[in-house]
């Protein structure tokens, strides 16, 4: 039966959740608590605002900023427990969870446990290359950037001075694109003035993407509206373009060999469910679910966010792996559990897309509404407002606003800081 | 001659400073750029605000909040260049550095290495104690004080939860007043929120001072004041106490065995001088100078700060190892050396001692001027307020400022992440 992690065992039904993502947060915040004891399980103790993550790993915002301790966000919440704890496996039969922690038991499971960077087999570009799918992650980023101009103030080799200054960010999506826009911002303001013995305009930032257009998920009028605010940027946007191998120097793609020393990898993410449960799987390593979010041919095992998949007529691929699926997703299996133990219906669910944005730099992004797309400081100032609305509280809302009013302001960037010892 | 780090060599003579603490930092920034060439040498690519580094510690400010990036506070300064490098090695006879980036020749050095903890030969306090002598030690103590916690929730062994639950700060001086204050404000307003499930009045903060005496550079009053602050505040304050051994679980003092997981070492520093310089030591390891700071016997070699020791009848045992005399003998040192440049006379460091203060709590801090002591909220008020100017930038006082008065109003405080995992 396990030690139950020291979580006192009540006579209501106990639901665990795994991960204090946007899915799973927004469903550990609904749950009634008359009906249900809730456990949160997360390897960290703090909820991540990913939509910013690049603005760390290019030195806008500290990494306080954009996350949040997970115990002050259910502050007050009764009958809640959160556990800092790696969940290693789930056992069906004793409906039980094995935790580096210890063994806990559960009534109804939620997996939440989000998309981790997919390398589609290449050890090798795994190996050199860098990820940003969490706050340490986009702290290394951070690092290895500004250390790249130490090293290349230090070198005579001209070749390698040219691999320290070059860039390459794979994939087009939100993440790559913004970044991308960030390290333009940098190499236009802050390093002619933070490097003067380095000639910065041999900074090169290059942008590689398999498909024909940048941001697929969005408009083609976005695509194309951000291709060439990137242009402008003097990103160098490379389409129709694979990579195939990284040796920590060459970047060799289909079209182009890259002599670089920085790979960052924004290109694809997979799902990482949780060992144990041998469930259905969909293509990128979903987890399958009905359009309850229930998984296929399981008792009382549920997924949401970027590891699941609703199988549906309409939606034959799924929902996008977006924040905001992820948390309509939450909120509604919310609703349905706390109808389920009202013996009331649950309700179907059904994405409601509010719109999708991207920014590229200062007075640059691309909205797209239902309704209509539009571009450029309009754009902008609703990606702005949008984002720091969408910050958890109040606090973080108002050191962010100053960071960025700071930044808008003074054409500056807050937080060089190299942190990272490592190479 | 070496590689000169890719710094060109001028007609002008050159500074080296090594460390851009406030010592180093003060001395570049007032070197005029026409009599001399500049070059700052740090290992970190930032300036610490040392004195609010127990708020990151006890998670009350983030980081980068008291980080500042070098490079930005030099920009547009003429024939300054900054390199982020270990010093490995001063040859007096060739007037040269190795660096762990190369060597570079000097004309005049100016050792600005600061200070670090001192341990007094104990291996085993070395070895199990947590420093908070720079932002990783402080970031690395904040995980510490918060993963406590987890584990407590996680454990049924009493003897062991009250080992987690008790921190035991050694060293009465500022940085101990100030963590024991912060980690009862912790206990009083935040854990129990925190943590509904644990008895957070089992947590114990034990103050450990071999004097008979707080604060001993300050003056009785602020004493007495800060021992009732601090006992009022639920702080165990133990004077007369020396620390013998500690093995990671008992910490054995000359008074009392406390069994506790986390002992902070706040006891005591020592200089952090350079190797390969056969220098005049005085005692806790600092550098032996004359008035003008030159270092006694040596040709062109002037340390300040930390790692300095004037040597003078009327302060036989130098000034007091802080912030404010740091940067009077930078700047001092800095018009010293254009005078020396111009022919003029050099004058002798004179330490203006513009009052001590230190703080407890909300509302509570100890002032000492030159003509009076005074304690409670107006010195708090003035705590904060000579802190906040003392900050290097404004972005840097905003956003701490937005901090302060954030917990100040919600008895909050924002940065609770844990962002170490190990132990």
């Amino acid at each position: 039966m396990g030690n139950e992690l020291n979580i006192p065992v009540l006579d209501l039904p106990r639901v665990v959740i795994i991960g204090g993502g946007f899915a799973g947060l927004k469903l550990a915040k609904g749950l009634d608590s008359n009906l249900y004891q809730t456990v949160l399980i997360d390897k960290n103790n703090y909820h991540t605002f990913q939509p910013l993550m690049y603005q760390v790993a290019s030195s806008g915002l500290e990494p306080d900023s954009i996350a949040y301790p997970l115990r002050k966000i259910f502050k007050g919440k009764k009958r809640f427990h959160f556990r800092m704890a790696e969940v290693q496996k789930v056992n069906e039969a004793t409906k039980t969870l094995e935790t580096s922690i210890g063994t806990i038991s559960y009534n109804i499971l939620v997996m939440a446990t989000g998309a981790d960077s997919n390398f589609f087999g290449m050890e090798n570009v795994q190996k050199h290359s860098l990820p940003m799918k969490n706050l340490v992650e986009s702290l290394d980023l951070r690092s290895r950037i500004l250390k790249n101009f130490e090293k290349a103030l230090n070198t005579n080799d001209l070749h390698e001075q040219e691999a320290l200054m070059s860039f390459v960010i794979v994939g087009g999506g939100p993440t790559g694109i913004e970044l991308a826009g960030a390290l333009a911002e940098l190499k236009k303001q802050i390093l002619p003035k933070d490097y003067p013995d380095l000639d910065i305009r041999k900074m090169q930032i290059h942008l590689v993407e398999a498909a024909d257009r940048l941001l697929a998920n969005m408009s083609k009028t976005a695509s194309e509206k951000t291709e060439n605010f990137l242009k402008k940027m003097d990103v160098n946007v490379w389409l129709n373009t694979q990579v195939k191998d990284y040796d920590g120097k060459e970047v060799v793609t289909s079209r182009h060999v890259f002599n670089s020393r920085t790979l960052v990898w924004a290109a694809g993410v997979k799902g990482v469910p949780v060992d144990g449960l041998n469930a259905t799987m969909a293509r990128g390593n979903r987890v399958v679910t009905n359009e309850f979010n229930a998984v296929i041919d399981k008792d009382s095992i549920y997924s949401i966010g970027d590891v699941a998949q609703i199988k549906s007529e309409k939606n034959p691929n799924g929902h996008p792996m977006l924040a905001s699926v992820a948390g309509q997703q939450g909120l509604q299996l919310a609703e349905n559990l706390n109808a389920l133990a009202r013996k009331q219906p649950m309700i179907p669910f059904r994405y409601s897309d509010r719109g999708t944005m991207a920014t590229i730099g200062r007075n640059l992004a691309v909205v797209d509404l239902p309704f209509m797309s539009f571009g450029g400081l309009l754009a902008w100032f609703t990606w702005m407002f949008v984002h720091l609305m969408l910050l958890v509280d109040f606090r973080s809302r108002l050191v962010v606003f100053v960071n960025w009013a700071w930044s808008y302001i003074n054409f500056d960037k807050g937080t060089r800081l190299i942190v990272r010892n490592k190479d």
